[in-house]
């Protein structure tokens, strides 16, 4: 069995050096419009071979897709006309408009909607790791429309990424993601560009950069490639989840500003309960 | 010589295990009004012993300031009021109401104004790391108004805790952490506070939460007692700061808003630039 990544950066590649590891198929076959991920991508190893989109469709079994999610949308329309028997496997970050896209594809049993909940603030064929996805949640959206044997070998790669799955629906999905990784990246790129605005006239303001303003801020370092479109389409839920976060900065900066310390007191007392969460 | 840290949660009981390990003094005496921090202190070897403040200032001949910032401000003075030769180290993280506070007192030239650029989320003696330290910058602030022989002190200890070191003066110093510590604190605080809300009426949430959302959320974990006083004494800072990454977060927001989608891609990539500072 050959597999097909279309996307060659840190998901795709990342899928690609885990796969040839585990020796889960025969071959990794690449695609990547771009040359320079192309070559990179068969210097490090995350591919047996570079093809073109349709060469890969004739000889591949499985259809992974990692390229960012506005080029999600307009590929698979695309390949489910081209497909028989193949899996065509979407692992993009947003899934309602996909979904509605292909809703009454005659192909749409071979669509399986996936989203790895793993990745880096780097991007590119460089970025890619074979341990990315380890103990990960792989998110499978709306799967009882996938056939099941579609479902089964999706899966089973899954297994190979060693990575824990849960299933919800689009609208469930979309608006979670929002909430627990589209607002991170979003806070972290509002910080990133406070900060670089005031460098302008302090350079010296980095000398102190701890380890709490690093981690805070490091998704800055994330693509802008990828990111835009996600924000395009996942846009009702991002500017909701936005306003409530621009909110409750406000009542923060209100509280100090009216010298509200009890009240502030009691509101950062309320945020530790993040500590439930995460541990 | 003997050292007192007054104050045994992160940072002192750090600075105790440390020095203990280097074997840089006598003893370390721990003050602490909170008995199960005495006791836990004492458990875990970041001290030699319990005394009392006052017991401290006529054992130690370095006496090491851990305690929230408001209760910098209101021991410093008791201190070098009852000191002779002794040095004070003070390792507060704001230093311009402190320093107004004793500019005057006799004593001075004893008293060191020192902030460690280090931390975790984490507070109380079960938090303290001998490591904390290693290879992160302590900011001496207005060292030219220390005694020689008491800055040389506690440059020894800096040396001890092997930490690089530099030089501010009180304004740049209460800027500069406002931009790149205090900030991250409160975006984490109203982070956490934005899905806390939401998880109130979706309770799957977090099944989502990836290491992105880990690493932007995780200083919402911080000790109020710790940061309502450093917000209340960098007040004036930590409101511009907070005003203009507010005005940033809008910028994006009304990007989405407006699906001005080129924008939002041009705002993102001038956020990448942070690559420049933190690698």
């Amino acid at each position: 069995m050959n597999i097909a990544i279309v996307g060659i950066g840190l998901i795709g590649g990342s899928v690609g050096i885990r796969l040839k590891q585990t020796k889960f198929c025969n071959k990794i076959i690449g695609v990547d419009k771009n040359e320079s991920n192309q070559k990179k991508a068969l210097e490090l190893g995350l591919v047996d071979e570079i093809a073109t989109l349709d060469e890969a469709l004739e000889n591949a079994k499985v259809i992974v897709l990692t390229v960012p999610v506005d080029a999600i949308m307009q590929l698979t329309p695309y390949i489910l006309d081209r497909i028989n028997d193949q899996v065509v496997i979407d692992m993009g970050s947003t899934k309602i408009n996909i979904l509605n896209k292909i809703v009454d594809h005659p192909k749409r049993g071979r669509y399986v909607a996936a989203h790895p909940m793993a990745g880096t603030e780097y991007s590119g064929p460089e970025a890619a790791v074979p341990n990315l996805f380890k103990d990960k949640n792989m998110v499978y959206v709306e799967a009882f429309k996938s056939d099941e044997d579609a479902f089964d070998l999706a899966d089973a790669i899954t297994d190979q990424l060693e990575m824990k799955s849960t299933f919800m629906n689009a609208e469930e999905h979309d608006m979670h993601t929002a909430y627990v990784s589209h607002i991170s990246h979003l806070t972290s790129f509002a910080l990133a560009l406070t900060v670089l605005e005031k460098e302008k006239s302090q350079g010296r303001i980095f000398e102190l950069a701890g380890s709490g303003f690093e981690s805070t801020v490091r998704l800055a370092k994330s693509s802008p490639d990828m990111w835009t479109p996600i924000f395009k389409q996942n846009r009702e839920n991002v500017l909701e989840v936005l306003a409530e976060h621009i909110k409750q900065l406000k009542k923060l900066h209100d509280k100090i500003d009216q010298e509200d310390y009890d009240g502030l007191h009691k509101l950062i007392k309320k945020s530790n309960k993040i500590k439930r969460i995460i541990k």
